[in-house]
């Protein structure tokens, strides 16, 4: 156990950002736990990689994926979505990104005592609604009510199960050379629950991107999944902490061009006011692809004919020619010169997911 | 919608007691807006059963098993086992009532902001060592904080993935003529949170029963998973809850007799102390089954054998004589009448899980 690990004496904000200190909690005091021939089940991957979701393997080319959030953003309604649409697109979202097919979802409920009937039934309706758009079913859950004074509002507990049919896409599996795709613009999440929080009355013009990504990775997978070699979605901590994380378990360098990376201008400038990093705004949204370079500009060009009309080459992955440098995030600036990327720390943006 | 749906204008406790009105609000706000094509998988189970777990195909005589549950027991730590152990259990717990062998675990764990670490580690400890114990694997989670106030303490959502091999147990499969059995007492884990939350300083000398159920339903599914049609844990709502669902599900009327049902006697006297049926109380390490009516005695012998010496059969099921009498159960009371045993409704007994 790291030493700042053992100063600890209390939960904070930053604990549950998504950037550096959860990383070191969930590390030091959950994954260290465990006996490490229960961090997967034989044959699949779990607390050893940490994916988007978890795969338990099942007859030949063929593995479960399962994956479990909670949600607890703040307001419950916001410009672009709601807690329930926000809860069924990260668990199909994060199907995805192990090249799952998501199937089914599971939800644990929790409410106040005194919550209103009719935010619980639009809440629930936009959950089910976007389930059902995408024909994934929900089989199952669980409702609790806490009494007052306990619970501020809502949360969700939402968990996926999908079905990889062929090569899972596991972020181990990145390698250099890899070209790094984003699929649109990043931060709108971010942004738009941070101007919802502070209520400065800023109209920002920016609303959450939250959906599922099922109609662009369904295809992608279809047409690519062999030459997809990561993916993930951008939610807490945004492209550095993902980013971060990719370089960090594959022991490479990954180097992205600001210019490159599509961020909306009032969304940049909305971060740049609050002294935020708008690498580190959360998308609900959108994907991260690493993929084999030759196929990279056909993959994009797909990509736009799917409806992703944002989607570019933002980098690429190299081997470090330092062995010290290795799981560094490199930024080319627009100014020209080049930055490390760090992961975010500290409380970064108040819980927006 | 029944016409007290519609006249719900916020969430009480009740709704999340596990008794009438927890069953009304999943019905008529959840599973109604859902398109029952999207109930279940195809070839599997869901919000059609509403059982333990949902049920999802995976190749001949093969099921996935999935359950979630969300976790808000207060206090923390309780006579008998503390939040981290209640929710370990009672996930394992709910897989196993389907025929299935427990696999995998995720969990979305939420804390509050200022939440001590000692607390923390020890709750997770308890989580996983449980886990561990059954060589269940933790395969992932995610890890949220809210701010100071807008929670209290902590809550675990716990989502179990498991296989079926065989047939899994549906509790529609239970039909008349079934002999229903429990594994032993019953009502322990409400009556210590009961007397733990009301803190009138009665020492009842009980502690909670949770535990995972693996020893005994794993050799019991290997032995005589043909002959058990129906099984399920009674928790929120107890044995009333659960027979009453039962007996709605296959249009049948249960007949217990009060004199064979193992409830520790000062379980009963602090329930009747407190106006609150000994039946509604919550068990988290009991099972009830509904099985072949020519192994009932065999399956009992077996049950004492792997150390549940209280196992006994309490009643049995009914082709109810006028179709109006179905989904009713009945209790041969120790006075020697016989009264409806009635599905808990109302508050019953504070949050126990």
């Amino acid at each position: 156990m790291t030493w700042y690990v053992r100063l600890w004496k209390f939960i904070t904000l930053a604990h549950g950002s998504g950037g550096k200190e959860t990383e070191e909690l969930v590390k030091n005091l959950i994954v260290q736990s465990v006996p490490p021939e229960l961090w997967r089940v034989e044959g699949g991957t779990g607390l050893d990689i940490l994916d988007d979701a978890a795969l338990i393997p099942a007859g030949e080319n063929r593995y479960i994926a399962v994956t479990v959030d909670t949600y607890t953003v703040k307001p419950i309604f916001f410009p672009g979505g709601d807690l329930g649409k926000l809860a069924a697109s990260g668990t199909i979202n994060d199907l995805l990104m192990v090249g799952a097919k998501p199937l089914a979802v599971l939800d644990g409920v929790v409410v106040e005592e005194g919550f209103p009937i009719e935010d619980f039934k639009k809440i629930m309706g936009s959950f089910i609604r976007t389930l059902a758009e995408e024909k994934v079913a929900l089989v199952g859950g669980d409702f609790k009510v806490m009494p007052k004074g306990q619970l501020d509002g809502i949360v969700i507990a939402s968990m996926g199960i999908g079905i990889v049919e062929g090569k899972p896409i596991v972020d181990t599996e990145i390698r250099p050379g890899d070209k790094i795709i984003v699929s649109g613009y990043l931060g709108d999440h971010g942004a738009a629950i941070l101007a919802a929080q502070q209520s400065l009355g800023v109209d920002l013009g920016v609303e959450s991107d939250v959906k599922p990504l099922t109609r662009l990775m369904l295809p992608l997978l279809e047409k690519y999944r062999d030459s997809i070699h990561g993916a993930g979605d951008p939610t807490r901590g945004g492209l550095a902490m993902l980013l971060n994380n990719w370089a960090e378990k594959t022991k490479t360098v990954i180097v992205i061009d600001e210019v490159k990376t599509p961020v909306r201008p009032q969304v940049r400038e909305y971060a740049e006011m609050l002294g935020v990093d708008p690498f580190s705004l959360a998308s609900e949204g959108a994907a991260v692809l690493a993929v084999e370079p030759s196929r990279a500009e056909e993959i994009i060009e797909y990509m736009h004919s799917l409806g992703f009309k944002e989607a570019t080459i933002i980098g690429e992955v190299y081997e470090p020619k330092d062995p010290r440098h290795a799981g560094r995030v490199l930024l080319k600036s627009v100014a020209g010169g080049v930055r490390i990327l760090e992961p975010p720390s500290g409380e970064i943006v108040p819980r927006i997911c």
